[in-house]
């Protein structure tokens, strides 16, 4: 026989620990079998041999042995001793890696990664001021009445059943209170049978393109875009083609030429106020983009995130409300006029397309929160999301004017915009001397977080222009943030 | 000029609608502009006429004109009155769906529905009494101090941040939380850059099919297996490859065999209790299993969303705590031991393949719930957690031997199973006579929901067998069910 392994050293307890010591023993055993240093047919050391080396009561050991044995890792030969199991498959000895680098841990298989450096910086996050992408002031949203009910529902004896498994197409309350208010805001006739309760209007996208895309499908969007959109359809295998995008919105015309070559299966866009832009596409050429879907039999995926945030007359119907085709999927958000955080968002199509996207839905993630989907139904019903879209809309107005106030008379030599008729971002465009990167890194080291333009560009679009949040600052702080943004600047 | 349109039919008014009366009428000439009633440089009757017609104040009309035009649907012309817009295109005219039709909107474009007749019956969410597939009982779980919690955190100042954007990945709290638990209970060393939360197990398996898997790569699963997997991984591309499972769980020796013809991507196994079987894998395979996977350089997704229910000795470590090779991509679920609806749960890999889950992810639905995960990082630190494992464990312990032994007493001669070691539901197999379709229509005429077998068959696996859940019924209820499964099999 060999000599014997140096357990004194292999073979650490922690007497602090939650584990039991002798299961402590039990998966030391596992790992030394595992990672080779012993071997099938091994004899393992006497208990009382055990014991006295790493100084623990020998019964201890004997438990450990035991479960060894049940696990099926070990076997005992009478009065021979305790042997690694030696029907297991013979494992070539590696190193054991140091707790150090445990973070360093790579994986030994084949994958392809189209994901590289994709996962966002989280400065956003970690600064106490920032000029945001045009994200709500969760601080307005009415989260105490949500979670007061949210907590009640939990309770009561019925509302145990909304924390089981649920539907996957969402809270059919939430369902029919959603369809009653697209009906009333914007002129969106349907029935609980068209909406799907997703998270956030990212999940309709991400469900639409899969459903709509097979590998080289061509799908239209902006020349500017959404970049997590174009992403979207990437990974669902699509192929952009690029339309441009002026002061009208999408260029249909354009559009249309495209028409007479290829075969599109979709068209993105976000007519309302464009991403980033914040252009508003006009009312002829939605007549137009419906027609050419009608007759080129593709479909319009209109994200309607910012439907709510319209300041200066009513906000233009969106195009589903006009489609008598049903060409369209509509997809709304509920996270971006509350609080991002809570996730969720709502679909609207025909039953078929619903239920398609509620069975891919259940693959993915099976079913939403439906305890939480029920409490937003019932601030539905009683008038408290009406009572906080009218509240955030004249706050946000006034934030509006005061921002865009602020630019004109501090950084008008810098940045040129147009005053968004909606929504929560300005769309400043810098003048060719400003580097934004610079700009970004100087005002992070000021305490103030702003983007440096690259979430903007893409292979088609580059231009020295960013989005200028304003509604999740106050009067104070967006004065204090645009005289950091003027110092750096100047 | 042609024949004025019949208005009064056509424009209809509700004065008990949220919507002001001139957005109403502006809304009507929509529609009728948009479904070709109205064409482009028709004229629009006079404001007076109008009102008489459908009997409101003239004003509202004036007014509802103005936002018509205002909107670019319309243009005036002075002194001659208001007409469509002569830009519009023209568009064909469409008979309008009456609102009895709207549940059958049908889409007009092109796409290819895969998920026909996939989204499921809710018998199960609507009767009283249910024999589920193995549910945890939301009734134990201490919801209330998560409620609190939530609550609490939303009303701090610093939690207001878990409520706005944050990271793909989840709560670093929670991971920090999850990768101790982990550590101590499955002697799984990780840290929080290893951890992905994800929305229960079901997410987790989603995402590695997504990055593992190209168009037509091989993929092993067992004969027997998990059908949403199954699906997750068609969907992704991926081609099954079947390997048999006996009471030794996956038969390792088989694939092996493939393995000599064919390259695989990944191995989908539940190795701890497999489903639908319950089966454990034996130690000797998972040894083999791992070793397999180091030489032919594939994954292992090794789904452990059962871990805490292990009643008659110690679990098993998972494949992932004795991979020393890092093959094993682990997927684990709190929504499972906690409640269905609060979908939580993580997914265990290499610092680079949680980024890119973690990137992936971003475009399904951007984040979890921040401030939920927040709740459940708290219930970890503060021992709740621990208390619930070890109260539900205790609970469900007894209502399995329960449940096998009213089996054992009332229906051995038409069910047979062995007692599983772990797990929520017992794989009974029935005798050849039992219809379980028609059992399970007669179960539920009695006002019991039972499964008919049908969501455990593929296109290999064809038995006569289902699992029944015992966790989420106490000993009153299913000493109910089983009696009326007794009538109806006897």
């Amino acid at each position: 026989m060999a000599q014997m392994l140096p357990y004194k050293t292999l073979i650490q307890v922690d007497r602090n620990a939650h584990t039991a010591l002798h299961i402590q023993v039990c998966n030391s055993f596992i790992t030394l079998i595992t990672n080779g240093t012993l071997q099938p047919s091994d004899i393992l050391p006497s208990s009382r041999i055990l014991a006295t080396l790493i100084g623990i009561n020998r019964n201890t050991v004997k438990l450990a042995y035991e479960e060894l044995i049940n696990q099926g890792w070990a076997e005992s030969s009478e009065r021979k001793g305790v042997f690694v199991l030696s029907r297991l498959p013979i494992l070539s000895k590696t190193s054991v890696p140091s707790s150090g680098k445990k973070n360093s841990r790579q994986e030994a298989f084949i994958w392809t990664n189209n994901f590289k450096d994709a996962v966002p910086g989280d400065d956003l996050q970690h600064t106490r001021l920032a000029i945001d992408d045009g994200f709500p002031d969760v601080r307005l949203a009415p989260v105490d009445p949500l979670m007061r009910e949210y907590r009640s529902l939990s309770r009561k004896f019925y509302g145990k059943n909304f924390l089981k498994y649920g539907s996957a197409k969402g809270s059919e309350h939430l369902r029919r209170s959603l369809a009653n208010y697209l009906s009333h805001t914007r002129g969106l006739h349907c029935s609980p049978e068209n909406i799907l309760i997703t998270k956030g209007s990212q999940m309709g996208i991400y469900l639409a393109a899969q459903l709509l895309l097979q590998a080289s499908d061509n799908i239209a969007v902006g020349v500017s875009n959404y970049v997590f959109a174009d992403d979207t359809f990437k990974h669902a295998g699509g192929r952009l083609l690029r339309i441009p995008v002026d002061q009208q919105g999408m260029d249909v015309d354009q559009l249309e030429k495209v028409l007479r070559n290829k075969t599109i299966r979709a068209v993105y866009t976000i007519p309302h106020h464009h991403f980033p832009t914040t252009v508003t596409m006009a009312m002829e050429r939605r007549a137009k983009l419906l027609k050419l879907a009608k007759e080129h039999r593709f479909a319009i995926i209109e994200d309607d995130y910012d439907f709510d945030f319209h300041y200066d007359n009513k906000p233009y119907l969106p195009l589903a409300s006009i489609d008598h085709h049903h060409n369209v999927i509509y997809i709304g958000s509920i996270s971006k006029t509350f609080a991002p955080a809570l996730r969720i968002g709502f679909m609207v199509g025909s039953p078929a397309f619903i239920d398609a996207a509620a069975a891919l839905r259940q693959l993915i993630d099976k079913q939403g929160d439906t305890l939480l989907e029920e409490a937003f139904a019932v601030m539905f019903d009683n008038g408290e999301m009406d009572r906080h879209f009218r509240k955030s809309l004249k706050i946000y107005r006034q934030r509006r004017n005061a921002f865009c106030e602020l630019l004109k008379a501090d950084l008008s030599d810098k940045i040129s915009f147009n005053t968004p008729e909606g929504g929560l971002g300005v769309w400043a465009q810098f003048d060719k001397k400003t580097n934004l990167v610079k700009m970004s890194e100087a005002a992070l080291k000021k305490g103030l977080y702003i983007g440096n333009g690259s979430f903007y560009k893409n292979e088609s679009f580059d231009t020295n222009a960013l989005r200028m949040g304003f509604a999740s600052l106050n009067e104070n702080e967006m004065t204090e943030a645009l005289g950091i943004l003027k110092q750096v600047l100047h």
